[in-house]
């Protein structure tokens, strides 16, 4: 091979393509796609105008459908301790209330959580992220949040690290730990937030463990004003942020976002016009958690029609939990979220690539196009809408993670 | 080994049970289970009383749970054709009225179906199959009603026979012809009645396709009158029957199910008292199934705690099909029962097991005791109630089909 020719490392042919550029899924039917041996999209088009360079591989793409690889943008992966007796109690009758005073709900995923080796926690999470590896996702964020003080939110951000190192996909870290009131400030909530303010922000950033930070802002969690420390703290270290807003109760937790820039807010099902609005103006993507709906039995929907005429982007992701979504599968949000939201399937993929990529602050992926990495899928699929709207027989066929094979 | 001393093929050890026998999951801890070489339960209880006779493979259960093999015992599983497109057009805000008219619904199905081969079907039918075993289902029922004439319900019921026999799992059949009218009869419901009757049902039978008969009782399906006319034939012919009952609206015809001591009546979200009883005294299984209510934004539940009171037992399946429950896993089914439900993990888990085995009219499983057949599930999982709870990161260890590792 001549250095004059530019020779790709890998050639996809005779597929079509979900690109997730300008409207609906962007296709490209009878296209090729070119990628470097820097794992980057050379060529991604039709295939009469591709290059006719060499490739070291040529990959038989069977007609089937290449995306963009799914981006599951809000999770919580990295826990201990079963909650499925608690949900069990629930069922037979026992109330939240009764389980609480037990030590149940979230107290005892932290309880279990620090009393976890970084070994142990590591195990647990990789079978979650692989879960999720085996429909297609190429990168998750994960959040902390149920360490709640310095030496756990580090022990579960380390972790999320090293599933990063060791697994084929990309994580991405977000400090929560304005998640829950941990027992030992039970009485002191303004004191918690300093120490995440002047601690834990602090430290874990120096470390390198934090790409992010997240509160979780609800009559039930941080009000407003604790939230705006939160996100100060974070502006000083350059952290971008999102936030865990309007779940239960309106608290303006996407305004106070909005005017912070935030990536992301999250949740949503009780946002209104104007908070609506504010997100549309700083470019917030709105992350809409359908397990969560479904397993709480929410009946109040996200403001779907409002989000769609201000134009803001909707990003779909799994908010896999233990408390609120045991449900570690992100193409079964999909689904939901054209059941029960009644999101259309392009919105609904869309939501999983680039405006997930979008909520995360990534511009190098989320699309196929050249310049982009080649985190790519491909999928034995007739039309995107399959994966919508079928569940249980998984389609995938291959995987790239910055054009290596999966 | 001497003739005196019996030899097990297999022990599994260091495992608890659900066995699905008595209350709740029947558990024994701390157990064992003994197969024989012709794939029977020899032994299943505490480790203490265990037999102590050699067994030619012994299994180390690391202490995780045993279960019944899973039963699906309500699908449709033969079909071709996708109806993503159809869902897509709804998202989209294309009207039902609109759809029909363009040849979608049931009708896309039965002539994509009439138009496929054995082969393709099986291939289609295969990977469904395939998702299902993956999670632990070792019996299959399978319907067929997207043929609607003598050759295409023979070609579904023969490629459902064949997934039996090249497969490790049973499958069991179950003609379902009067489940939509065909378009060449669409002015004459009764004469197809009388074609069901009077030819496909005894033809099919004696080809020995059939192991049961079933038919959808409801004001888009058929009337109480043509439902009692395909049961007549089915009993003239010693089939046992089940029915589509109470779906949409009250028809009454779990009542007339009941009333011919039919195996199950499917659906239910209608149900009465009335209905409950006339079940409780025949004996009638309620299969309750929740993938449908979910796709279909159901909001009226089947009457569980009628069901509960007179003591019907409740089963579980996943409805397989293409128009109103396009999602291939039964695990899924266990958490929506619970979820949408409120079905407990117990209930929910003999609605797999023991409930959906009744369905079948199968006495040889669906529990864990000595003189069952040994389809058994090992998962790993510190309680039971994790089949129900936690969804995506599949628990399943080792699957036994009659005894055979699979
Ligand atoms: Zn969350
Ligand atoms: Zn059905």
């Amino acid at each position: 091979m001549s250095n004059t020719t530019p020779t790709f490392a890998t050639r996809i042919e005779n597929v079509h393509l979900a690109t997730m550029r300008n409207e609906g899924y962007g296709s490209v039917e009878n296209a090729v796609v070119l990628i470097d041996a820097d794992g980057v999209i050379g060529y991604a088009g039709a295939s009469q105008q591709a290059p006719t360079h060499q490739a070291e591989q040529v990959i038989d793409g069977a007609q089937g459908w290449l995306t963009p690889g799914l981006i599951d943008c809000h999770t919580h992966l990295v826990w201990a301790g079963s909650r499925a007796n608690e949900f069990a109690q629930r069922l037979h009758g026992v109330s939240y209330q009764q389980i609480a005073e037990q030590g149940g709900g979230i107290n005892a995923t932290v309880q279990a959580t620090r009393a976890a080796t970084r070994e142990q926690l590591l195990t647990l999470a990789r079978q979650r992220a692989q879960a999720l590896m085996a429909e297609g996702v190429t990168t998750i964020e994960i959040k902390s949040g149920y360490g709640l003080d310095l030496a756990n939110e580090r022990k579960q951000l380390q972790v999320a690290r090293q599933l990063g190192e060791e697994l084929a996909l990309t994580v991405t870290t977000t400090l929560l730990a304005a998640h829950a009131l941990p027992q030992e400030y039970q009485h002191d909530a303004d004191a918690y937030i300093e120490l995440i303010c002047d601690t834990i922000i602090p430290t874990l950033n120096d470390e390198g463990l934090v790409d992010a930070v997240d509160a979780f802002c609800e009559s039930i969690g941080f009000d407003l004003a604790q939230t705006e420390r939160v996100f100060a703290a974070a502006a000083a270290h350059q952290l971008p942020i999102k936030l865990h807003a309007e779940q239960i109760t309106n608290m303006r937790g996407a305004e106070l976002a909005a005017k912070h820039r935030a990536l992301s807010a999250d949740h949503l099902e009780q946002l209104d016009e104007s908070g609506v609005k504010a997100m549309a103006a700083s470019g917030t993507v709105a992350v809409l958690l359908p397990g969560a709906f479904y397993f709480l039995r929410d009946t109040q929907q996200p403001p779907i029609a409002l989000l769609r005429q201000h134009g803001v982007p909707i990003a779909l992701a799994t908010d896999a939990n233990p408390g609120s979504s045991p449900i570690h599968s992100l193409l079964l949000m999909l689904q939901m979220a054209a059941t029960l939201f009644r999101l259309t399937p392009e919105e609904c993929l869309r939501g999983v690539t680039c405006h997930a990529a979008q909520a995360l602050g990534f511009s190098d992926r989320g699309e196929i196009a050249a310049g982009k990495r080649a985190d790519l899928v491909l999928w034995d699929i007739q039309d995107p809408a399959e994966l919508t709207y079928q569940y249980g027989v998984n389609p995938l066929r291959r995987v790239w993670v910055a054009g290596q094979q999966r």
